[in-house]
């Protein structure tokens, strides 16, 4: 099944607001075999919606527009859908009766704006909205449908996935299954990668297709079959990936689509180890890609985001005469802070960064981009083993900080694999 | 002027990464009063990009495409564009002699599959990319133009600002000034802030818009103003402001669109205090927001993630009777962790935050999204003020995090301005 998405908003457009929505749509209805085939981005402008309605239409069955409904009056989509499919605009008690308890469920009360989030087009279905206050509607026009959602992203995401797809998938089936793998690889870069799997890749039949999504410092490499018969295409994409593992050997991190430190949790759950994190040019970075993971708790204890020499000596312990002699972006000063999270945290493993972000701060022998990164792990018999590398990622400071992020957490990864290969 | 923006690429209709390009694009013309009036999303596929691209030239006069460019075989838009414009494909040398640059300076050796990026249209006129390998080329065709820009983020950003929008703004000039407004509004929900200034609104001239962009925790109240005359214009957008913040109060904290990490770095900064801060559920990304901002080493000295029990009472001193009576989410514990973090790190300012997040965790008593906030000041003659406060954040784990994040910033931003005028 094809599906057209429109997303709405002058935000948008202005590029105040990045839409998420089109894409959280699409990656959850692949697993299913539905494509999103075609995004507009509009403002919000009654001729411009119409117009995306009109040639949605014309290209899929489905159409599923996010965003416009808002309490504010910047926002109109509600009248140009009750202009498009007929009807009359009023009041929906049942809608009204949902957007007060949703409001008084954060604590307000209900004012005049809000309370108008309740009147609806006579000609859609309501689905009520659990998580926000704008009613989910659903229009049908000669055997089309489109359905109208909120713009914030948690309450799309949410209704899209609880109701709206389960209602769709109802009303449609497919008879061709979508199977997938996911493969995380390391250590190379895209064209690398390419050149490296060239003649693999040019003998694949035509029911698969390869997609390259780089990341920095990370490529997920995504394995797409589409075949009538099941069994078949699954044990087809199941042979591709094996295949490529087989080629790509332990630059292959993870053989689903997880992030590096859902994947480094995940190792340092299965050895009982905790986990801990130094960090300087990270700022904290790493900390917060692990915290995001939900039931990290049970795995990582915590860091010392040491920015100033002067954390890094007083929490950490990092010597005086080492920071003075090797200056803090070194390998021996993140050695020393990758040892002194694990004396002071009483974790197993740590990570430590230190580096230049920049813009600042670069000279000719530690340019810009140059992080120093160290991963330490104390056994069970009081040993330790710490390694550090200094790396260069070129890239403005956000991406300085994102890369030697994935790359500190990858290094822990391959550590851990690399102690148990030893034994 | 308007711009339509084409955005290539299977992996956004997948889903799996998401637009940034367009936006960019957006937020960088809209101060010269060019517009972005459509953003198409189309896959790898040749029909769906021709088509695409008589879509937007049917719109626009300028036609901007990114992405599609890369060496693997998924990437075609090159021979699209052949096709569409005419010419043939060469390898063209001052692009060889610019990819074999770029990948030097990576560490890297050119191999084959890269070398082909050098292979241009001879119907373009390329610009080097100064960032990547995939060059920008620029088509011209009845009196528009098409400039293909490679997808890459921060490729996209560094060619767009510094090469192809100088040049178009070379081509094309508008007798149209836009000026704008920006404040960042807290303490008020969407519609609690548009009822606010509801009759204000209303009263606004026709050449003014105004538009609500909800962030959690905070609101960017963007006002635009479009006129030939720029001095009338200019001092209108100025009116408009003053009055707002006349209207809002201490609500408005900064009038200008600048992040609550960025605020209240600037309120050190100007006060001489160094700040740090102890984080739980936030679990570094306060840090993380703070060390995101170019300088921020000057004020921000490092922060204690302190996700275990273990590490708050052992690195920041929080005494383990409070943790034991009041539980580790409590304003009593996270006053502590604040005092803590001032001791430890010798800063004169710091933000604590403990918290659930979920999705595991909640009470009834704390349900999912209790959080408590507390910021610490000292002053120079010893004495500190410490306030804490419990909020409830509705949302998923990454919510939590994020409204958490900003209402820490927010309060230590305010309670600063509040001491000024206690003085």
């Amino acid at each position: 099944m094809q599906v057209s998405v429109i997303v709405i908003g002058d935000e948008l457009l202005l590029g105040q607001v990045i839409d998420t929505n089109s894409g959280d749509i699409a990656r959850h209805i692949a697993p299913y075999g539905w494509e999103v085939n075609d995004v507009q981005t509009v403002g919000d402008d009654a001729v411009e919606i119409s117009r995306a309605i009109d040639r949605a239409f014309r290209l899929s069955d489905v159409v599923l527009t996010t965003g416009g409904l808002g309490p504010t009056k910047d926002d109109i989509t509600k009248g140009v859908l009750r202009d498009y499919f007929g009807g009359e605009l009023v009041e929906d008690a049942s809608v009204l009766e949902n957007v007060r308890d949703i409001v008084s469920r954060r604590g307000f009360s209900l004012n005049k704006l809000t309370a108008a989030q309740a009147i609806v087009p006579t000609s859609c279905r309501v689905i009520q909205n659990r998580v926000g206050t704008a009613p989910v509607m659903w229009f049908e026009k000669d055997g089309k449908i489109l359905v109208a959602m909120p713009g914030v992203p948690f309450e799309t995401r949410e209704m899209f996935q609880s109701e709206v797809f389960p209602q769709l998938r109802d009303r449609y089936d497919s008879d061709i299954d979508i199977e997938h793998a996911v493969l995380m690889v390391t250590d190379y870069t895209e064209s690398a990668l390419a050149e490296k799997i060239a003649s693999w890749e040019d003998a694949l039949p035509p029911y698969f297709h390869l997609a390259y999504l780089p990341k920095p410092g990370l490529i997920r490499l995504r394995i797409d079959g589409a075949h009538a018969d099941k069994a078949f295409i699954k044990s087809e994409v199941n042979r591709a990936s094996e295949e490529l593992k087989e080629m790509l050997g332990d630059a292959v991190i993870a053989d689903d689509d997880l992030s590096p430190a859902e994947i480094l949790l995940a190792e340092c759950r299965r050895r009982g180890l905790l986990l801990a994190t130094a960090e300087s040019c990270t700022g904290g970075n790493i900390a917060h890609e692990l915290t995001l993971v939900p039931g990290s708790s049970d795995v990582f204890v915590g860091s010392v985001v040491a920015y100033s020499n002067e954390v890094k000596t007083g929490l950490l312990g990092v010597s005086k005469k080492t920071l003075a002699d090797c200056g803090a972006v070194s390998v021996e000063v993140v050695r020393e802070m990758a040892e002194g999270a694990l004396a002071v945290t009483g974790a197993q493993i740590s990570i430590a960064t230190s580096g230049i972000a920049g813009p600042g701060g670069g000279s000719e022998d530690k340019p810009v981009g140059t992080v120093c990164i160290s991963v330490a792990v104390s056994s069970a018999c009081g040993l330790t083993v710490c390694e550090a590398e200094r790396h260069y990622f070129p890239g403005n400071r956000g991406r300085v900080i994102d890369a030697s992020t994935t790359r500190g957490l990858i290094r822990g990864i391959k550590l851990l694999r690399r102690l148990d290969a030893d034994v």
